[in-house]
Protein backbone atom coordinates (compact mmCIF):
# COMPACT_ATOMS: atom_id res chain seq x y z
CA UNK A 1 0.00 0.00 0.00
CA UNK A 2 1.64 3.00 -0.68
CA UNK A 3 1.37 6.09 1.43
CA UNK A 4 -1.44 8.62 0.99
CA UNK A 5 -0.55 12.07 1.40
CA UNK A 6 -1.70 15.53 1.53
CA UNK A 7 -0.01 17.81 -1.49
CA UNK A 8 1.07 21.84 -0.15
CA UNK A 9 -2.10 23.34 -1.75
CA UNK A 10 -4.51 20.44 -0.22
CA UNK A 11 -3.04 20.89 3.03
CA UNK A 12 -3.15 24.92 2.94
CA UNK A 13 -6.94 24.03 1.65
CA UNK A 14 -7.74 21.61 4.30
CA UNK A 15 -6.16 24.12 7.64
CA UNK A 16 -8.13 26.77 6.17
CA UNK A 17 -11.42 24.35 6.28
CA UNK A 18 -10.67 22.82 9.85
CA UNK A 19 -10.36 26.88 11.20
CA UNK A 20 -13.43 27.55 8.79
CA UNK A 21 -16.48 24.72 8.41
CA UNK A 22 -14.82 22.82 11.46
CA UNK A 23 -15.15 25.29 13.31
CA UNK A 24 -11.96 24.85 15.08
CA UNK A 25 -9.94 27.96 16.43
CA UNK A 26 -5.81 27.91 15.46
CA UNK A 27 -5.34 27.81 19.30
CA UNK A 28 -7.14 24.50 19.61
CA UNK A 29 -5.06 23.09 16.24
CA UNK A 30 -1.77 24.59 17.49
CA UNK A 31 -2.06 22.77 21.05
CA UNK A 32 -2.67 19.47 19.40
CA UNK A 33 -0.57 20.13 16.66
CA UNK A 34 2.15 20.92 19.50
CA UNK A 35 1.14 18.24 21.81
CA UNK A 36 1.42 15.05 19.04
CA UNK A 37 4.60 16.39 18.26
CA UNK A 38 6.01 17.10 22.06
CA UNK A 39 4.80 12.94 22.56
CA UNK A 40 6.57 12.06 19.24
CA UNK A 41 10.09 13.24 20.77
CA UNK A 42 9.51 11.76 24.12
CA UNK A 43 9.02 8.35 22.09
CA UNK A 44 12.32 8.66 19.72
CA UNK A 45 14.17 10.44 22.89
CA UNK A 46 13.42 9.43 26.33
CA UNK A 47 14.36 10.78 29.12
CA UNK A 48 17.11 9.14 30.08
CA UNK A 49 19.07 9.94 26.70
CA UNK A 50 19.35 13.41 27.67
CA UNK A 51 16.93 16.20 28.57
CA UNK A 52 18.34 18.79 26.74
CA UNK A 53 16.11 19.91 24.17
CA UNK A 54 16.74 22.83 21.24
CA UNK A 55 13.79 23.65 19.68
CA UNK A 56 13.98 26.03 16.46
CA UNK A 57 11.55 27.80 15.49
CA UNK A 58 10.55 29.09 12.35
CA UNK A 59 8.20 32.53 11.96
CA UNK A 60 5.09 31.04 11.06
CA UNK A 61 2.34 28.09 12.11
CA UNK A 62 5.45 25.50 12.01
CA UNK A 63 6.76 27.76 14.48
CA UNK A 64 3.83 28.03 16.61
CA UNK A 65 3.81 24.18 16.65
CA UNK A 66 7.50 23.97 18.48
CA UNK A 67 6.68 26.59 20.96
CA UNK A 68 3.68 24.06 22.22
CA UNK A 69 5.85 21.50 22.06
CA UNK A 70 8.30 22.88 24.21
CA UNK A 71 6.18 23.69 26.82
CA UNK A 72 4.55 19.87 26.93
CA UNK A 73 8.25 18.68 27.04
CA UNK A 74 9.10 21.24 29.99
CA UNK A 75 6.20 19.17 31.99
CA UNK A 76 7.27 15.77 30.94
CA UNK A 77 10.82 16.52 32.45
CA UNK A 78 12.83 17.73 30.13
CA UNK A 79 14.78 21.11 29.87
CA UNK A 80 13.90 22.77 26.71
CA UNK A 81 15.35 26.08 25.25
CA UNK A 82 14.19 27.64 22.21
CA UNK A 83 15.76 29.31 19.10
CA UNK A 84 13.14 31.90 17.75
CA UNK A 85 15.27 34.46 15.93
CA UNK A 86 12.27 35.65 14.08
CA UNK A 87 9.34 36.20 16.62
CA UNK A 88 5.91 36.65 14.97
CA UNK A 89 3.87 40.22 16.27
CA UNK A 90 0.86 37.68 15.87
CA UNK A 91 -0.68 38.12 19.24
CA UNK A 92 -1.47 34.23 19.08
CA UNK A 93 2.51 33.52 19.11
CA UNK A 94 3.23 36.25 21.51
CA UNK A 95 1.43 34.43 23.51
CA UNK A 96 3.13 31.01 23.10
CA UNK A 97 6.20 32.49 23.87
CA UNK A 98 5.11 34.27 27.13
CA UNK A 99 4.15 30.57 28.37
CA UNK A 100 7.38 29.25 27.58
CA UNK A 101 9.02 32.17 29.63
CA UNK A 102 7.03 32.01 32.53
CA UNK A 103 8.18 28.69 32.92
CA UNK A 104 11.71 30.36 32.73
CA UNK A 105 12.45 28.55 29.35
CA UNK A 106 15.81 30.05 28.04
CA UNK A 107 15.38 31.86 24.57
CA UNK A 108 18.99 31.33 23.02
CA UNK A 109 20.16 33.64 20.14
CA UNK A 110 22.73 31.81 18.89
CA UNK A 111 22.08 28.80 17.19
CA UNK A 112 25.83 27.27 16.50
CA UNK A 113 26.58 27.49 20.67
CA UNK A 114 23.20 25.97 21.52
CA UNK A 115 23.52 23.16 19.28
CA UNK A 116 26.99 22.08 20.98
CA UNK A 117 25.19 22.04 24.40
CA UNK A 118 21.69 20.20 23.97
CA UNK A 119 20.83 16.68 23.38
CA UNK A 120 18.07 16.61 20.86
CA UNK A 121 17.35 19.06 18.32
CA UNK A 122 13.04 19.81 17.35
CA UNK A 123 13.20 21.64 13.80
CA UNK A 124 10.20 23.76 13.81
CA UNK A 125 11.21 26.30 11.18
CA UNK A 126 9.42 25.72 8.02
CA UNK A 127 6.52 23.72 7.39
CA UNK A 128 3.92 22.81 4.12
CA UNK A 129 3.90 26.32 3.47
CA UNK A 130 7.40 26.73 2.83
CA UNK A 131 8.86 26.58 -1.01
CA UNK A 132 11.73 28.79 -2.75
CA UNK A 133 15.15 29.95 -1.17
CA UNK A 134 15.81 29.58 2.94
CA UNK A 135 15.98 33.12 4.49
CA UNK A 136 18.12 34.41 6.58
CA UNK A 137 19.08 33.34 9.04
CA UNK A 138 17.69 30.41 8.91
CA UNK A 139 20.69 28.95 6.00
CA UNK A 140 23.39 28.80 9.00
CA UNK A 141 20.70 26.47 10.73
CA UNK A 142 19.85 24.34 8.20
CA UNK A 143 23.38 23.91 7.69
CA UNK A 144 23.73 22.90 11.34
CA UNK A 145 21.14 20.37 11.03
CA UNK A 146 22.29 18.67 8.26
CA UNK A 147 26.03 18.72 9.66
CA UNK A 148 24.98 17.21 13.61
CA UNK A 149 25.34 14.26 14.42
CA UNK A 150 22.40 14.95 17.08
CA UNK A 151 19.11 13.38 16.94
CA UNK A 152 16.61 16.13 15.14
CA UNK A 153 12.91 15.45 15.22
CA UNK A 154 11.31 17.68 12.10
CA UNK A 155 7.81 19.07 12.53
CA UNK A 156 5.80 18.51 9.16
CA UNK A 157 8.19 18.79 7.16
CA UNK A 158 12.24 18.25 6.89
CA UNK A 159 13.26 22.27 6.84
CA UNK A 160 14.74 23.50 3.40
CA UNK A 161 13.01 20.21 1.57
CA UNK A 162 10.19 21.34 -0.97
CA UNK A 163 7.07 19.80 0.59
CA UNK A 164 6.74 17.91 -3.27
CA UNK A 165 9.82 16.77 -4.32
CA UNK A 166 11.75 16.45 -1.10
CA UNK A 167 15.59 17.35 -0.46
CA UNK A 168 16.88 19.69 -2.75
CA UNK A 169 19.24 18.36 -5.72
CA UNK A 170 22.36 19.94 -4.64
CA UNK A 171 23.45 22.44 -1.87
CA UNK A 172 22.11 23.22 1.67
CA UNK A 173 19.54 21.15 2.71
CA UNK A 174 19.90 18.67 0.10
CA UNK A 175 21.78 16.06 2.88
CA UNK A 176 19.45 16.43 5.93
CA UNK A 177 18.14 13.97 6.93
CA UNK A 178 16.25 14.02 10.04
CA UNK A 179 16.16 11.18 12.49
CA UNK A 180 12.15 12.01 13.19
CA UNK A 181 9.73 13.33 10.95
CA UNK A 182 6.17 13.86 12.57
CA UNK A 183 3.20 14.63 9.82
CA UNK A 184 0.51 17.11 11.16
CA UNK A 185 -2.68 15.86 10.04
CA UNK A 186 -1.57 13.47 6.92
CA UNK A 187 2.11 12.90 5.26
CA UNK A 188 3.14 15.20 2.28
CA UNK A 189 4.87 13.73 -0.50
CA UNK A 190 8.17 14.82 0.63
CA UNK A 191 7.81 11.69 3.13
CA UNK A 192 8.53 9.22 -0.10
CA UNK A 193 12.52 10.71 0.32
CA UNK A 194 12.08 10.29 3.85
CA UNK A 195 13.95 7.43 5.35
CA UNK A 196 13.45 7.90 9.35
CA UNK A 197 11.09 7.22 11.84
CA UNK A 198 7.91 8.03 10.77
CA UNK A 199 5.36 9.80 12.83
CA UNK A 200 1.75 11.14 12.42
CA UNK A 201 -0.08 13.48 14.82
CA UNK A 202 -3.02 15.96 15.10
CA UNK A 203 -5.84 13.81 15.98
CA UNK A 204 -8.27 16.01 15.41
CA UNK A 205 -8.95 15.43 11.54
CA UNK A 206 -12.76 13.90 11.16
CA UNK A 207 -13.30 10.70 9.31
CA UNK A 208 -15.66 12.82 6.48
CA UNK A 209 -12.78 15.12 6.32
CA UNK A 210 -9.93 12.68 5.65
CA UNK A 211 -12.18 11.17 2.92
CA UNK A 212 -12.62 14.50 1.33
CA UNK A 213 -8.93 14.77 1.14
CA UNK A 214 -7.89 11.49 -0.05
CA UNK A 215 -6.02 10.14 2.66
CA UNK A 216 -7.04 7.85 5.68
CA UNK A 217 -7.00 8.77 9.24
CA UNK A 218 -4.40 6.64 10.90
CA UNK A 219 -4.99 3.91 13.64
CA UNK A 220 -3.91 5.56 16.96
CA UNK A 221 -3.29 3.83 19.76
CA UNK A 222 -5.73 4.45 22.86
CA UNK A 223 -5.40 8.07 24.16
CA UNK A 224 -1.96 8.54 21.53
CA UNK A 225 -1.66 11.70 20.33
CA UNK A 226 0.84 10.18 17.53
CA UNK A 227 1.07 6.82 15.95
CA UNK A 228 4.31 5.80 14.29
CA UNK A 229 3.63 4.25 10.62
CA UNK A 230 6.47 2.91 8.06
CA UNK A 231 6.70 5.51 5.47
CA UNK A 232 5.07 3.39 3.41
CA UNK A 233 2.04 4.20 5.62
CA UNK A 234 1.49 0.94 7.69
CA UNK A 235 1.41 1.12 11.02
CA UNK A 236 4.60 -0.64 12.98
CA UNK B 1 0.00 14.73 54.33
CA UNK B 2 -3.40 16.15 54.13
CA UNK B 3 -4.42 17.08 50.41
CA UNK B 4 -4.07 21.23 49.41
CA UNK B 5 -6.85 22.35 47.95
CA UNK B 6 -7.83 25.75 46.15
CA UNK B 7 -10.82 27.14 47.12
CA UNK B 8 -14.12 28.64 44.45
CA UNK B 9 -12.58 32.22 44.74
CA UNK B 10 -9.15 30.96 44.38
CA UNK B 11 -9.71 28.54 41.86
CA UNK B 12 -11.70 31.57 39.91
CA UNK B 13 -8.71 34.03 40.72
CA UNK B 14 -6.58 30.93 39.22
CA UNK B 15 -8.45 30.61 36.22
CA UNK B 16 -7.93 34.94 35.76
CA UNK B 17 -4.69 35.09 36.29
CA UNK B 18 -3.96 32.12 33.69
CA UNK B 19 -5.92 33.88 30.74
CA UNK B 20 -4.12 37.08 31.31
CA UNK B 21 -1.02 37.59 33.35
CA UNK B 22 -0.39 33.97 31.59
CA UNK B 23 -1.50 34.50 28.51
CA UNK B 24 -3.80 31.08 27.94
CA UNK B 25 -6.65 31.71 25.50
CA UNK B 26 -9.54 29.78 27.16
CA UNK B 27 -9.58 27.73 23.90
CA UNK B 28 -6.42 26.17 25.07
CA UNK B 29 -7.07 25.67 28.51
CA UNK B 30 -10.32 24.30 28.04
CA UNK B 31 -8.39 22.03 25.61
CA UNK B 32 -6.46 21.00 27.88
CA UNK B 33 -8.69 20.27 30.75
CA UNK B 34 -11.04 18.50 28.34
CA UNK B 35 -8.57 16.20 27.45
CA UNK B 36 -7.42 15.25 30.77
CA UNK B 37 -10.99 14.42 31.57
CA UNK B 38 -11.25 11.99 28.61
CA UNK B 39 -8.16 10.49 29.83
CA UNK B 40 -9.47 9.40 33.22
CA UNK B 41 -12.49 8.21 31.98
CA UNK B 42 -10.02 6.01 29.47
CA UNK B 43 -8.26 4.75 32.55
CA UNK B 44 -12.14 4.46 34.61
CA UNK B 45 -13.99 2.71 32.28
CA UNK B 46 -11.65 1.10 29.45
CA UNK B 47 -13.56 0.36 26.01
CA UNK B 48 -13.95 -3.22 26.58
CA UNK B 49 -16.21 -1.88 29.40
CA UNK B 50 -18.84 -0.48 26.94
CA UNK B 51 -18.58 2.42 24.56
CA UNK B 52 -21.99 4.64 25.43
CA UNK B 53 -20.46 7.88 27.34
CA UNK B 54 -23.17 9.84 28.03
CA UNK B 55 -21.47 13.49 28.83
CA UNK B 56 -23.80 15.21 30.72
CA UNK B 57 -23.27 19.55 29.96
CA UNK B 58 -23.86 22.36 32.01
CA UNK B 59 -24.22 25.95 30.42
CA UNK B 60 -20.96 27.24 31.11
CA UNK B 61 -17.12 26.28 31.22
CA UNK B 62 -17.86 22.71 32.77
CA UNK B 63 -20.05 22.07 30.33
CA UNK B 64 -17.43 22.93 27.87
CA UNK B 65 -14.88 21.00 29.11
CA UNK B 66 -17.41 17.94 28.56
CA UNK B 67 -17.85 18.52 25.19
CA UNK B 68 -14.11 18.65 24.37
CA UNK B 69 -13.99 15.25 26.38
CA UNK B 70 -16.15 13.87 24.44
CA UNK B 71 -14.19 14.61 21.14
CA UNK B 72 -11.73 13.16 22.41
CA UNK B 73 -13.85 9.79 23.67
CA UNK B 74 -15.51 9.92 20.60
CA UNK B 75 -11.34 9.46 18.69
CA UNK B 76 -10.42 6.90 21.38
CA UNK B 77 -13.30 5.00 19.93
CA UNK B 78 -15.85 5.58 22.23
CA UNK B 79 -19.31 6.32 21.41
CA UNK B 80 -20.37 9.45 23.22
CA UNK B 81 -23.99 10.99 23.10
CA UNK B 82 -24.46 14.52 24.39
CA UNK B 83 -26.68 16.03 26.74
CA UNK B 84 -26.68 19.51 26.73
CA UNK B 85 -30.11 21.27 26.83
CA UNK B 86 -28.89 24.91 28.08
CA UNK B 87 -26.70 25.67 24.60
CA UNK B 88 -24.55 28.69 25.43
CA UNK B 89 -24.50 31.39 22.96
CA UNK B 90 -20.66 32.00 23.59
CA UNK B 91 -18.95 31.36 20.31
CA UNK B 92 -16.62 28.64 22.01
CA UNK B 93 -19.06 26.57 23.10
CA UNK B 94 -21.07 26.73 20.22
CA UNK B 95 -17.76 25.76 17.72
CA UNK B 96 -17.03 22.84 20.28
CA UNK B 97 -20.88 21.95 19.68
CA UNK B 98 -20.07 22.45 16.29
CA UNK B 99 -16.96 20.14 16.08
CA UNK B 100 -19.06 17.40 17.70
CA UNK B 101 -22.00 17.84 15.00
CA UNK B 102 -19.59 16.78 12.26
CA UNK B 103 -18.64 13.98 13.93
CA UNK B 104 -21.93 12.87 13.75
CA UNK B 105 -21.86 12.53 17.77
CA UNK B 106 -25.57 12.77 18.49
CA UNK B 107 -27.28 15.35 21.21
CA UNK B 108 -29.97 13.90 22.76
CA UNK B 109 -32.70 15.44 24.62
CA UNK B 110 -34.36 13.57 26.96
CA UNK B 111 -31.91 12.69 30.01
CA UNK B 112 -34.19 9.71 31.32
CA UNK B 113 -33.86 7.83 28.35
CA UNK B 114 -30.41 8.43 27.18
CA UNK B 115 -29.09 7.54 30.51
CA UNK B 116 -31.12 3.82 30.63
CA UNK B 117 -28.88 3.14 27.35
CA UNK B 118 -25.30 4.07 27.92
CA UNK B 119 -22.29 2.70 29.87
CA UNK B 120 -21.40 5.73 31.59
CA UNK B 121 -22.07 8.89 32.63
CA UNK B 122 -19.87 12.23 32.24
CA UNK B 123 -21.05 15.22 35.04
CA UNK B 124 -19.77 18.36 33.41
CA UNK B 125 -22.70 20.14 34.48
CA UNK B 126 -21.80 22.11 37.29
CA UNK B 127 -18.10 23.03 38.23
CA UNK B 128 -16.29 25.27 40.62
CA UNK B 129 -17.96 28.52 40.13
CA UNK B 130 -21.33 26.77 41.14
CA UNK B 131 -23.66 28.00 44.24
CA UNK B 132 -26.66 27.60 45.79
CA UNK B 133 -29.39 26.07 43.68
CA UNK B 134 -29.79 23.49 40.93
CA UNK B 135 -31.61 25.12 38.11
CA UNK B 136 -34.29 23.00 35.90
CA UNK B 137 -34.06 21.35 33.89
CA UNK B 138 -30.76 19.85 35.73
CA UNK B 139 -32.34 18.70 39.56
CA UNK B 140 -33.75 15.63 37.78
CA UNK B 141 -30.36 15.19 35.94
CA UNK B 142 -28.82 15.03 39.71
CA UNK B 143 -31.83 12.78 40.75
CA UNK B 144 -31.17 10.56 38.11
CA UNK B 145 -26.96 10.51 38.47
CA UNK B 146 -28.15 10.03 42.52
CA UNK B 147 -29.96 6.91 41.95
CA UNK B 148 -27.93 5.13 38.77
CA UNK B 149 -25.58 2.13 39.48
CA UNK B 150 -23.47 3.35 36.55
CA UNK B 151 -20.14 4.52 36.96
CA UNK B 152 -19.95 8.26 36.75
CA UNK B 153 -17.14 10.83 36.32
CA UNK B 154 -17.38 14.09 37.65
CA UNK B 155 -15.63 17.11 36.32
CA UNK B 156 -14.10 19.19 38.83
CA UNK B 157 -17.02 18.99 41.30
CA UNK B 158 -19.82 15.96 41.54
CA UNK B 159 -22.82 18.41 40.57
CA UNK B 160 -25.09 19.74 43.11
CA UNK B 161 -21.65 19.73 45.87
CA UNK B 162 -20.79 22.82 47.37
CA UNK B 163 -17.44 23.80 46.16
CA UNK B 164 -16.57 24.22 49.99
CA UNK B 165 -18.76 22.47 51.86
CA UNK B 166 -19.04 18.81 49.99
CA UNK B 167 -22.78 17.29 49.13
CA UNK B 168 -25.90 18.97 50.70
CA UNK B 169 -26.93 17.94 54.14
CA UNK B 170 -30.21 16.96 52.67
CA UNK B 171 -32.35 16.38 49.53
CA UNK B 172 -31.17 16.48 45.99
CA UNK B 173 -27.74 15.16 45.55
CA UNK B 174 -27.23 14.65 48.94
CA UNK B 175 -26.29 10.99 48.45
CA UNK B 176 -24.93 11.77 44.82
CA UNK B 177 -21.15 10.22 45.10
CA UNK B 178 -19.47 9.69 41.57
CA UNK B 179 -17.82 6.75 41.03
CA UNK B 180 -14.51 9.11 39.75
CA UNK B 181 -13.70 12.44 40.34
CA UNK B 182 -10.91 14.99 38.09
CA UNK B 183 -10.17 17.73 39.31
CA UNK B 184 -8.51 20.35 37.10
CA UNK B 185 -5.57 22.11 37.98
CA UNK B 186 -5.95 21.53 41.87
CA UNK B 187 -8.66 19.51 44.15
CA UNK B 188 -10.98 21.75 45.85
CA UNK B 189 -12.28 21.74 49.47
CA UNK B 190 -15.07 19.19 48.32
CA UNK B 191 -12.50 16.49 47.64
CA UNK B 192 -12.34 15.81 51.65
CA UNK B 193 -16.35 14.02 50.92
CA UNK B 194 -15.45 12.05 48.34
CA UNK B 195 -14.98 8.53 48.45
CA UNK B 196 -14.22 7.26 44.48
CA UNK B 197 -11.36 7.35 42.45
CA UNK B 198 -9.80 11.28 42.48
CA UNK B 199 -7.29 12.77 39.62
CA UNK B 200 -6.11 15.91 38.86
CA UNK B 201 -5.45 17.39 35.64
CA UNK B 202 -5.04 19.94 33.86
CA UNK B 203 -1.47 19.73 33.07
CA UNK B 204 -0.90 23.66 32.35
CA UNK B 205 -0.10 25.11 36.26
CA UNK B 206 3.16 26.28 36.18
CA UNK B 207 5.25 25.65 39.35
CA UNK B 208 5.51 28.94 40.27
CA UNK B 209 1.76 29.58 39.85
CA UNK B 210 1.17 26.24 42.03
CA UNK B 211 3.24 27.98 44.77
CA UNK B 212 1.96 31.16 44.80
CA UNK B 213 -1.86 29.32 45.27
CA UNK B 214 -0.37 27.20 47.46
CA UNK B 215 -0.80 24.00 46.07
CA UNK B 216 1.39 21.34 44.63
CA UNK B 217 1.64 20.29 40.88
CA UNK B 218 1.26 17.15 40.86
CA UNK B 219 3.48 14.24 39.75
CA UNK B 220 2.21 13.32 36.51
CA UNK B 221 4.20 10.10 34.41
CA UNK B 222 5.42 10.35 31.04
CA UNK B 223 2.63 12.29 28.53
CA UNK B 224 -0.49 11.96 30.72
CA UNK B 225 -2.10 14.83 31.02
CA UNK B 226 -4.13 13.26 34.37
CA UNK B 227 -2.39 11.65 36.91
CA UNK B 228 -4.35 9.51 39.88
CA UNK B 229 -4.02 10.17 43.69
CA UNK B 230 -5.67 9.12 46.92
CA UNK B 231 -8.12 11.77 48.01
CA UNK B 232 -5.30 12.68 51.01
CA UNK B 233 -3.23 13.93 48.19
CA UNK B 234 -0.45 11.25 47.88
CA UNK B 235 -0.20 9.54 43.98
CA UNK B 236 -1.23 6.19 44.07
Amino acid sequence: MAIKTLGAKAAATLDQELMSTCAFSIDQLMELAGLSVSQAVYRVHPLNKGRRILVACGPGNNGGDGLVAARHLFYYGYNPSIFYPKRSKNELYQRLAKQLEDLDVPFVDDFQSAIASTDHVVDAIFGFSFSGEVREPFPAVIQALQETKLPVTSVDAPSSWDIENGPPSSGLGSSFMPTALVSLTAPKPLVRHFNGRHFIGGRFVSPSMAKKYGFEVPEYQGVDQVVEVATSGEKL
